[in-house]
């Protein structure tokens, strides 16, 4: 679907809307309606399963969304979390540098001095995007994070967190503690980060407020015990800086090993591969539309030794957009807040020695991957929309109807009843035909529905009764009972998990 | 246990810990560790099965925490939402009014406004607790909001909300047209509010950043059908305004119906009864420690009609506590938000009128009943600490050992990996004595454990072998199988719930 039209289906269905719609939304900002709220919970749990699955030593941790200054300086964002903004001087309206000069220079302008930004701003054709304006100004250095009065005394500052992965930093001491006191150890955090982002756009792919889900994990890069040969002939989709360099843009498949063999950590390229398994065996995106884009050494932040962005192809978005990303981070995190809070975060490795562990960052956009969900999943089948979303992920597994409204209520609701006690959500709707109803739970990607008829009062007991079983995908029906239905359900409603690194002989 | 043993407890522990421990803390604000961040998140999927299931048309959001400025000015906030606040002027020390009158004031301040809380100043002999000085300051109002600039433009602000019922109140044009275009019609959100507090005090019970768990029902006061007599015959632990005005601090048990009979709205007295159930039946709060106490006139704020507060004797507090409430607060919320935002919020109600519904909301602090949680919870009993947590809010259903590292873990390794691939979190354990590994996880309240031993490798299956099943309060144990295992793992995770609405005849 465009861009347009998949928005207004999300709006219509109570997926997701602006904030504040009533008073004209606020840019940047969007809130989820309920099926969007129950699928965005369920993708994050997925995540959590699978990526804190990882191991019996990674943790996922919930913390406050505020940070004081103290750490903001130390992390470095107070300096450098900047964006070169242009302002027109004509209509005063701010735009990203990056939006301005897109057409002239795709590859962004990421490392790039204001200085170097201001030369090319006069080198092209630059006009005002909304008055035509050509007087745009030099570039300024924005900091894009929200910072505010903390405290009653005054002269206190805070800051919104502008990335999930300071907290799993600043616990990682404390957790220490209440782990093994062992590396590899994983600190994962779900929650809300917050950029003023000069110029929000694409809905849920640059927002003011968003959600990440990031795991942080420490470690000894001299010894990272991993089952390597385990993961050793994956393929995996990547295109590297080399290739990019000679005008590539689509991936070539790539064993896990011959990227080692060139060079690649084998603890970073394992991770590359349970993230790639995520996106194509968890979230079921289409392997040939997903691409590891590797960010060269001026693209990505100065403290990332590597960087794969994990690409996927959403036709909305007009072609390929980062959803995650793998970071090698090295010391950096652990010596700034070292230094920063006069704490020693050095720990005992074996034989007496410290050492400031390393940081390997999966990060990935919870709200970006619930729009790539609608966008993959989202389809046009004849006259119904279908949601083809992994049952695990659907905002409730199964429908309840009675078939007519009168006589099959009463049974319908003991169904839906004994399903939740069963602790399986289902989702109880009468009216309209069976057809419109069918079509209802289709758009908000339900994978199963059940009628109650005439033939399920037959039997003496509900256990010995049987409904029809309507399947999402293949339209087929069946007669089930309670029992099967369960057992159903149930199992459809698991998402895979890896095997956990300790448990890997 | 008292406040600092239980405290300490909770932080060694990893339940939570102050957020940015390392810098020395930030007052206020704290982060949640491993068990505390399963423990909150299965009490937020508890607290939406109870209340969100309450009817079928009530619906819950994930609604963004950031608010624009006209919201917070029509909601009132803005210019209302502030706290008496007292400066030392020897230290320079601020205090809430309420704290430093607590001892010659009990009933706190509430509706006083700032010149009758200079009186009292005057009145009582009053002493920084600081520094002893008497010179305290004419207190004047401190708005409690975090506020910042937005956007790149500069001019424009927006604010953390300080309540999760905003975003429902925002949502409620849009929930009507995704809904059934009916009333009642509820929002509910589970999500941050924040608050500048001036004296952040008790961890989780004054915190600047916190989670609630809000439900807005919007309804038609002269029209909400309800099964009230499925309710009447409850008794709830009242203390009403009356008894309170004769010295009276312990509730009576009151039927439902002698409340309804008393003048309270039937509607309000079923919600009441509802929330009593969700605090005895599924967080398990001994009854005896529960009371709802009636706010007077001028203790509620001005837009409540009706509010008794859910408070909880908890002993590491010295007393009851506040953990939820139920408002009616009329029609005051869409009124304000018609106004603000031009948009008329008014419904079709039936015989083509127009009505502005009308609000009730019930409110439950989600950290404040961590803390409860833990409190009601954590026993001593003898040499071990045991956390008797319901199992369906427990971090882990089930810890899984091997009786001898060397000889068991493969083995145990297979049960944890069957128990995942069936949705059941399993805990794996292989460190220290079977005692040890008992007492870890009864302090953090995991309800079983299983151990496999020698005996389990006899048969040729999986099926076919047993484990010894233990049970932490009862601490019995017996031989089971992983089918009766799984069956019995599963029905202890599912909260209860009650009927929807919409079901009872």
């Amino acid at each position: 679907m465009k861009y347009e039209e998949l928005y207004a289906l999300l709006r219509r269905r109570g997926v997701l809307w602006p904030t504040a719609e009533i008073y004209g939304g606020a840019q940047g900002l969007y809130d989820y309606g309920p099926a969007g709220t129950l699928v965005k919970r369920l993708l994050e749990e997925a995540w959590a399963a699978w990526f804190v699955g990882l191991s019996d030593d990674f943790y996922r941790i919930d913390a406050t969304d505020i940070l004081p200054e103290a750490v903001v300086r130390a992390s470095g964002h107070l300096e450098n979390f900047t964006d070169p903004g242009v302002t027109c001087a004509k209509c005063g309206n701010h735009f990203r540098a990056e939006t301005i000069l897109e057409q002239f220079r795709p590859e962004g302008v990421d490392g790039l001095s204001p200085a170097q930004i201001g030369e090319l701003l006069k080198q092209y054709p630059v006009r005002c995007p909304q008055c035509g304006s050509n007087e745009m100004s030099v570039p300024r250095p924005f900091n894009l994070m929200f910072g505010f009065d903390f405290g009653a005394a005054g002269g206190e500052k805070a800051y919104l967190r502008p990335e999930t992965a300071q907290s799993s930093y600043l616990a990682f001491s404390r957790m220490w503690d209440v782990g093994r006191r062992a590396l590899p150890l994983g600190i994962a955090v779900i929650g809300k980060a917050y950029r003023n982002e000069i110029a929000p756009r694409q809905v849920l792919f640059r927002m003011r407020a968003f959600t990440q889900a990031e795991l942080q994990i420490f470690f000894n890069p001299a010894a990272f015990p991993l089952p390597f040969a385990s993961v050793a002939e994956e393929q995996l989709p990547v295109l590297r800086v080399a290739r990019r360099a000679a005008g590539e843009e689509t991936p070539e498949p790539r064993s896990a090993r011959s990227l080692a063999d060139e060079g690649l950590p084998e603890f970073y390229v394992f991770f590359l591969v349970h993230m790639y398994r995520f996106f194509r065996d968890v979230l079921r995106y289409p392997a040939d539309a997903i691409r590891l884009f590797e960010k060269s050494d001026t693209e990505r932040a100065f403290y990332n030794r590597i960087q794969f962005d994990f690409e996927v192809k959403l036709e909305s978005l007009g072609g390929y957009k980062e959803l995650g990303a793998v970071h090698y981070r090295g010391d950096y995190d652990l010596s700034r807040h070292s230094a920063g809070s006069g704490k020693d975060l050095s720990v005992a490795v074996s034989g007496g020695e410290r050492l400031l562990p390393h940081v390997l960052e999966t990060t990935f956009g919870v709200d970006r991957n619930v729009w790539a969900l609608a966008d993959l999943g989202l389809v046009i089948d004849g006259e119904r929309t279908v949601w083809r979303l992994p049952p695990y992920l659907a905002p409730s597994v199964v429908g309840v109807f009675p078939l007519m409204k009168k006589e099959h209520t009463t049974e319908a609701r003991r169904w839906q009843a004994r399903l939740r006690d069963s602790g399986i959500e289902a989702e109880f709707d009468s009216s309209g035909s069976i057809g419109r109803r069918y079509a209802r739970m289709d758009e908000l990607g339900v994978p199963y529905c059940i009628t109650v008829d005439r033939e399920s009062l037959g039997a003496p007991s509900l256990e010995a009764r049987t409904v029809t079983l309507r399947d999402r995908d293949t339209k087929q029906q069946e007669r089930v009972t309670l029992d099967a239905l369960i057992v159903r359900l149930r199992a459809s409603r698991v998402a895979p998990r890896p095997i956990p690194l300790n448990a890997v002989e």
